[in-house]
Order: C-alpha cells, then structure tokens, then sequence
C-alpha cells in the first residue's frame, strides 16, 4: 500500500515536537534487544490525548504507521518501526492525574515510569507493586502485560489495571473500564489493550489499583548445593501457599556476574533470594515457614537484609542482572529468554536449560521469577562473531520449543516483539487467527505498530 | 435474515439428545430473572467438544442461532433465546477432566457446577473459591464474569481461569491460554470470551486455578445501629489492608427475611457478616483487628460461628437470601439489581437505594459482597400488578443512575442479558460500539446467542 508521512501537518501540529533528525530517530530506532535498529521517519511527542488523536488521524489519512514508545526498555525489538512511520514517544504525557486514597488506585499518563509513581505515592501509605528491572513507563508495560518479581503475590499488569483511555487506529478515544473494582458489562476491552503492545491502538490513560505499603517487610536469600534443590524448595513454598512477596532464582553463574559488577561476596551457589511482606507477627511466621522448607531442601541458613537499605541495596543488584551480566563479557550484546511453565515442570525447564547452555560456547547466567514458574536467562553473545549469534538463536529456540513441550509459554512477562512472533501459531494454533480477526476489526489499514503481533494479511 | 432450524441433520447427529417438545422448549424459556419466558426452537445436549463443533457447524450453515445454556440461573434474561434457535444445554459436559494438585489446577467440562467441583476437590486440600450464591455451572460463571461472597480476597473469575477452549461461531475449535501461570504472548483471548455471555462462542472446557484450603477459617455477625455505621465499617476495614475472605452486608429488611425463612433470630438491625482464612494465629489477628474497627464504628461484639456446621449454615442462609426474600411475599416475584461503585462511594450509593426503596410501594431488601463495593436489592413484585412492575423498573434505573453518577457500574457480576443492555452506551460510549466490531469479527452471521450485549447491528 502506498503511504506518506504528514510532515508538514504533523509539524504544524507539534512544532518542535515533531523530528525527522538523524539523531531523534536513531534514539528510537532500537530497544534493549539484540535486534539490528530500524529508524522510524520521524518522531513525535505528543502531550496531551487530544493530540494523540490528532496525530492518529493526520497519520490514519495517510496511512502512515504509528509506533507508540514509552523508554524503549523492551526486549524482543516491540518498539522497531519495521514498517516505517511515525514514532510516539509518550514521555511528556507523564503525570500523576488523581490519587484516590480512599479507594486505592491512581490515575496516571502512559509515560509516568514506575519508579516516578512510587515516589508520588510515598505519603499515602501506598504503592504500586508491578516491578519489571527496567524503570518502564506504565504505557509501556500495560501494552506489554509485565509483571516482575512481585508478581507471585500481587499478579501481573493485568490484574492492576482497573481502566484504561484508549486512542484508536481512526484517532476515536474510548474509555474502557472504570473505578469499580470488578464489572460484568460486556466485553473485557482492558484486558483486550493490555498486552496487545501498541498493535491495537495508543494507550493515554491508566487507572491503576493500588496496595497499601506492607506493616512489615523482611528480605532473605539462601543458597544451596545445586538447582535441582533450590527449584524444589521453590515448588514445595508455593505449594504450602506461603504468601512470598518476591522469591527469585539466581543461578551460580549470576551469582558470580553480581560478586564480580556490584563487589558482593555471596558463594557462588545456587541462591533464592526472597521477600515476605505483612503484619510483624505474619512476616515472622511466613519467614519461619520458608525457612523449615530451605532447610529441608539442603538450603543454607537465611541470610538477612535487616535494613531498608541493605533490602533496597539487594533488589537493586537483582534487577541489575541484565548489566552485571553485560559486564562479564566486555562489549557483548545480550539475548534475553523468558518462558513460562506450570510450577511442576519447573525444575525439569531450569535444569534443561542450565545443562544447554553448559554445552554451548556461551555464557548464560539465569534467573527468575520462580514463583511464577517464569525465567530468563542472558545470553552473552559477540555482535561481531556470527557463530555467537546463532548459538544463541539456538538456545533461545529450544527453550521456547521446551517451554511449549512443558505446557507453557514462549514469553512469561516480556512479550512478543519481533522475537517471539514466529511462535504465536504453534503456542496458540487457531487461536491466532483470532488475534488476527480482532486486529483487523480495530485497525483495518494495519496502521498501529504494523508488522507486529498478528500474522501478516 | 432467512433461516431454519435444521431439524433433521440436528436429530441424526444427536438422536434423543435433540429434542423440540413444549416441556424442553419451557424449561429453557427463562432464567432466574423477571423477564417474560421466550422459548428456543429446539433444545439440544451435547457431550463433547467435537459434537458442539458439529451442531454450531450445521446450524451456522442454516443461520440458526444458537443459545448456550448453563444451569439457568442468571438473572438478567441472558439465555432466552429472543431470536429463537437451538438452546445448547452443557449439562452433559460435567467431567472434571484433570486435577493438577501440584500447579493448583484444575481442568473442567463447562457444565460442571461449582459445588460438584468442589465435592471432587475435596481430598486435594484446595478449592475453588468463586460462589454465586447459586450452584451454577463453571462455563456459565465464565460467561458472565461471575463473582460473589469471597471475591473480596479471591478476585472474580477473570481471575481465577487459566485457560479455555472455545467453539467459535463458525464450528472451529480454539485454545485460550496455557497452565502457565502467566503469559505475554498476545491478546488475552481468555479474558475476551470471560464474561462473552454466549455472544462470542461456546466454552467447552476450563481450566481453572486453584487455591489451598486455607488452615484456619474463622466466621463471625456484627450488627449496626444503622446502614451507615455498617458501610463505614465495611470502608475502614477495606482501607486497613484487612485481608478479608468475605465481609457482606445484609440489611435489616433482609435480616427479617432470614429470621422468617431460617428461624433464627438475628437482631433486627444492619448486619455484616464476616469471614476469615489464613493460619490460627493469623485469622486470630485479623479478627481482632476487625472487630476494633466494627466496635469503634458502633457495631455489636462478633458473634462467632464457631464450629464447621455454624459456619456452613451461616453462608448457606446468606446465599439463599433470593429465596428467604421471595418467602415474604408469597406469589412474588424477584428483579435482583446489581450495582458496583468505588468503595468512598460506597455508603452514599447504599444509603440513598435505601431511601429510594423506602419511599417506593415495594418491599426491598439489601444484600452485597461490600468489600468490593458490589450490592443488590431483592426487589419483590406481584406479577399481577403493573404498578408494581413499574415501581421496581424505576427504582432499579435509578440505581443504575446512580452507580453511573458514582463512577460505577450497572452490573457488578450478574451482567447484562436483557436487562443492562440499555445502560451499555451509556457506561462505555464509543468502547461499546468497539464490542460490536469484535463481535462482527468473531460471529459475523450474529448466531451466537443473538441480540445480547452488542448494539444491533
Ligand atoms: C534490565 C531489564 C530488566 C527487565 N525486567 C523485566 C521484568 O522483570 N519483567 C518484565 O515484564 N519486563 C522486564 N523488562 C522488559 C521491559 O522493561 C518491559 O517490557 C516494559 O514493560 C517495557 O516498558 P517500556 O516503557 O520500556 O515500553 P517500550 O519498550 O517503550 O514499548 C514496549 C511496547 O509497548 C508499546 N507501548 C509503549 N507505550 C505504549 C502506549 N502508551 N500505548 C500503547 N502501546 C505502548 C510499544 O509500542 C511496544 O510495543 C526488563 C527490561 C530490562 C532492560
Ligand atoms: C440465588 C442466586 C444468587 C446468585 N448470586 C450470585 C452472586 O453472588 N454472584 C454472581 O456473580 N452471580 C450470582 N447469581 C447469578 C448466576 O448464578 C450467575 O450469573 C451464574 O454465573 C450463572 O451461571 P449458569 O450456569 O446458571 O449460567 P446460565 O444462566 O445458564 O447462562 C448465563 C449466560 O452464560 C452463557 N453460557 C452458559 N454456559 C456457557 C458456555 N458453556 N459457553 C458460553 N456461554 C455460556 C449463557 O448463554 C448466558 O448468556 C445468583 C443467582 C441466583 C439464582
């Protein structure tokens, strides 16, 4: 289909806001992915709902793609314009609209990141818990579906998301949604826009629910003798229904990348690294309980972050991993997996995967979100070495092939991208089809991140 | 649009199985709700997956519509079959297909019923939380995004289903999800057809996720001197982080009803009803906690229902308060409303229903899963009365008025059927007109459960 970019409208509209630079576009021309950087034609940073649909609409006559971008922090290349078009870089629509206290949720823009909304809600007693490492928009990681280390007792984005504003692929805004707590007046058009990473339309705004700042917070890890035994412990502390706030695998190879980036000291064993969040009393009991099971399990005793600091100092590290890794191979690239199995395939997926990449020529440190049965592992790859590339593609591949052989998913948090479409149709088979259907319903010219998601019409 | 039954590729597909006499076509004419019966052509049983595909397949080749059918009993007009057509009643597909102990779930046929489910769940040690007052079936609490007494602390079905297989209008089957207890792999389909009232496909299984008895559960009445003590209570409770497995307001007109029908002899006066799960010592502090919010709010001590049986029979005469309702007035029937405000909004929507009821003709009592913020009103009419017809309409517009006004919803958990359609374009404006593209996309014959939900196209 023939398209052009609005350059003089868009301009007219956005002034300054709107770039065609060499530099604004090759900003925006790559994620924290391995894949090769594609420039969009132009980039714009709209401030208000009313001006993404204006944009929408300008670009929707012309049939110029739009690409919706919160800090490019994804990791399967979602944000590559690969059709060309229009990037919208949502990061002047940031602010913090309405804070209901009483009611436990909030009102933001797409483009205020997590750890901004964080900071503003510091007085309330209140909080947001989804936590994916990087500091993400909140566009950004509705229209991912992330989640994080906290998922195991606060769920997902999808289940944080009371509603959302929506600008659609003609430039109509709908809300979906509202401040009700729960509804049964038809179609679930939130859950529908969360995950659908910018393919069904602009995400400009987001009623978040919210939690009330734990009375008690404790934080631990343990390390024991080999992997089999920490993903047992694992499994046995979420089968006895303890209500962990975080329990995260950390694998030796990890270990010893955090000793080396962040100058810890901790063994280079296996480790889990774990959170109880609740009463003082309530903590104590679930931390004991853990514990009874670690120990069972061959783990060593809890070593504690007593303070706030020491307990920030170690999620910090944790969610570092990515650049502590990154530091262990002096100007490597880095693919990172992410699947997803029911908590009983669990150890076999990690054990799988640890003894692949064993037998490869990369390195790999692996961790995870292990209460989910959902983990990643980072592999080192060379960008200017080929053979490096296509081991890597490799392991990533039989994961994924493992990770759906176990009853699981290509993707536990980080979403599909570029990377993970080729695998839509053996995880969903008709499925799909049906993704493809309601694709086309909402945006007939394939104008809203085209080249994503859905089979190509 | 011209169609017919297919009678006779129906009857050699299903044998007994499909039948056309007044008895069946009756007793599928109407739910538990106030609307005239309308009777389906035909009715017909199904026992499998592959023989729902066929019917749809032959009916879709017919233009027939098509009208899935749990156990009846929704309360809005959701399964007549106002365009006539072949009603599907699932109760054949009853099986508990798989129980996964050690992943906590649990895969089902979509005409099981919670409380069969929860029989077979027994020995496992877990549950499955989501109680309709109703035994209703699993495919029918999926199909209107059912909720109920512990969706406080459980959440509501959206929450609480992994995965689902679907027969789509046009005979196809498709898989929704995995037993992964997360993934970002595209659309939420699962979410989609969760709460699709039979307008998008038929559900023929479930897999649903489950939770661990808790240890301790501790039950307990509060009674109020008035409405608002009770609602404030309720308020400062949810906003203390309680974790709450059920906290339910049942009102004095309701009270009289109980003590009528049930014979006991509850204090006159707005109650609470309350429910904790957790570890002794845990639910020990929880209720402790509790009750210093309801005594400081002016309620009564708990009365504890302290053995297993209490503790049954209290919920049990909490879930039949349609029933103890309908006992008040003999011949009467019921219009049950069901509105969901933020909780801040709480007591002014409570108090003002209250107040509206009182002023009206009709009888009233007022029953709600609180803590979500979700009530109803029983409202009690003589069939024979048109007045009385009109009174309850009017008082139940008003509510759904006010929920609206509030920044609620028309339909906390029942849904829409016949009786909220009206409200739809109004509580979501342009995203309504966005479920009618989906719907058009998924069902572009509209056989499925035709003139429900969607604008008329
Ligand atoms: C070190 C590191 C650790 C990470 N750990 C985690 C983790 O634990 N869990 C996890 O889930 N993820 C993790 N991620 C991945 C990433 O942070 C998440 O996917 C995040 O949600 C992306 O948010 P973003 O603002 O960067 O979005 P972007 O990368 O800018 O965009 C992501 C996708 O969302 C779309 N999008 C952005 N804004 C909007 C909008 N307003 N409306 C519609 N679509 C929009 C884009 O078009 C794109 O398709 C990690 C990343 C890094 C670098
Ligand atoms: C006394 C009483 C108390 C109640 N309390 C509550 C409550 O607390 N919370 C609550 O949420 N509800 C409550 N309800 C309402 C009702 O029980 C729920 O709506 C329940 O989910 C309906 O299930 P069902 O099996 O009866 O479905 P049905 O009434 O048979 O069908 C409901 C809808 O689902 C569709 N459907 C049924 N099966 C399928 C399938 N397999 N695939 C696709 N669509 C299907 C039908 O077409 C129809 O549109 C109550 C009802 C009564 C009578």
């Amino acid at each position: 289909m023939a398209w052009d970019i609005p350059f003089a409208e868009l301009r007219s509209l956005l002034g300054e806001r709107f770039l065609t630079t060499q530099a604004a576009r090759a900003e925006h021309s790559r994620d924290e992915s391995h894949f090769t950087p594609v420039l969009p034609d132009a980039v714009a940073w709209p401030e208000s709902t009313a001006e993404v649909s204006a944009i929408v609409k300008i670009c929707a006559a012309h049939g110029c793609p739009v690409v919706p971008w919160g800090v490019g922090s994804s990791l399967e290349g979602h944000v590559l314009a690969v059709k060309g078009g229009v990037t919208l870089n949502m990061n002047r629509m940031n602010r913090v609209l309405a804070v209901h206290a009483e009611d436990m949720d909030v009102v933001v823009q797409p483009g205020c990141t997590r750890e901004a909304l964080n900071t503003e809600l510091r007085a309330t007693g209140l909080f947001f818990p989804i936590d994916p490492g990087a500091n993400a928009s909140l566009g950004g990681m509705a229209a991912t579906r992330a989640s994080g280390t906290t998922a195991v007792r606060y769920g997902t984005m999808k289940d944080n998301i009371l509603a959302l504003e929506v600008v659609l692929s003609d430039g109509r805004v709908i809300r979906t949604g509202s401040r009700a707590k729960k509804s049964s007046t038809g179609y679930d058009l939130t859950r529908l826009f969360i995950g659908s990473e910018g393919t069904l339309g602009i995400i400009t705004e987001l009623t978040l629910k919210l939690h009330g700042q734990p009375e008690a917070v404790s934080s631990a890890v343990v390390d024991f003798p080999d992997i089999g035994s920490a993903i047992s412990a694992v499994i046995t502390t979420i089968q006895a229904a303890i209500p962990m706030a975080r329990i995260e695998f950390v694998d030796e190879t990890a270990i010893r990348a955090f000793n080396a980036y962040e100058k810890t000291t901790y063994p280079e064993r296996p480790h889990l690294f774990l959170e109880f969040h609740g009463s003082p009393s309530g903590v104590a009991e679930q931390a004991e309980l853990a514990g009874e099971i670690m120990t069972a399990m061959g783990g060593s005793d809890f070593r504690h972050a007593a303070t706030t600091e020491a307990r920030n100092q170690l999620w910090k590290m944790r969610h570092n991993a990515l650049f502590a890794a990154k530091s262990t191979k002096p100007g490597c690239i880095v693919l990172t997996t992410d699947v997803c199995v029911p908590i009983s395939r669990l150890a076999e997926a990690v054990l799988e995967t640890r003894a692949d990449i064993d037998a490869s020529p990369l390195t790999g440190p692996m961790v995870g979100h292990v209460g989910d049965g959902n983990f990643h592992c980072c592999l080192l790859l060379d960008p200017d070495d080929p053979r490096d590339k296509e081991a890597a593609l490799d392991l990533a591949h039989r994961m994924a092939e493992r990770a759906l052989r176990l009853g699981g998913t290509v993707s536990g948090e980080h979403g599909v991208g570029m990377g993970k479409k080729k695998y839509l149709e053996e995880e969903h088979g008709a499925a799909w089809e049906v993704m493809g259907l309601i694709k086309q319903a909402l945006d007939p010219q394939n104008l809203m991140n085209p080249g994503k998601l859905v089979k190509e019409g």
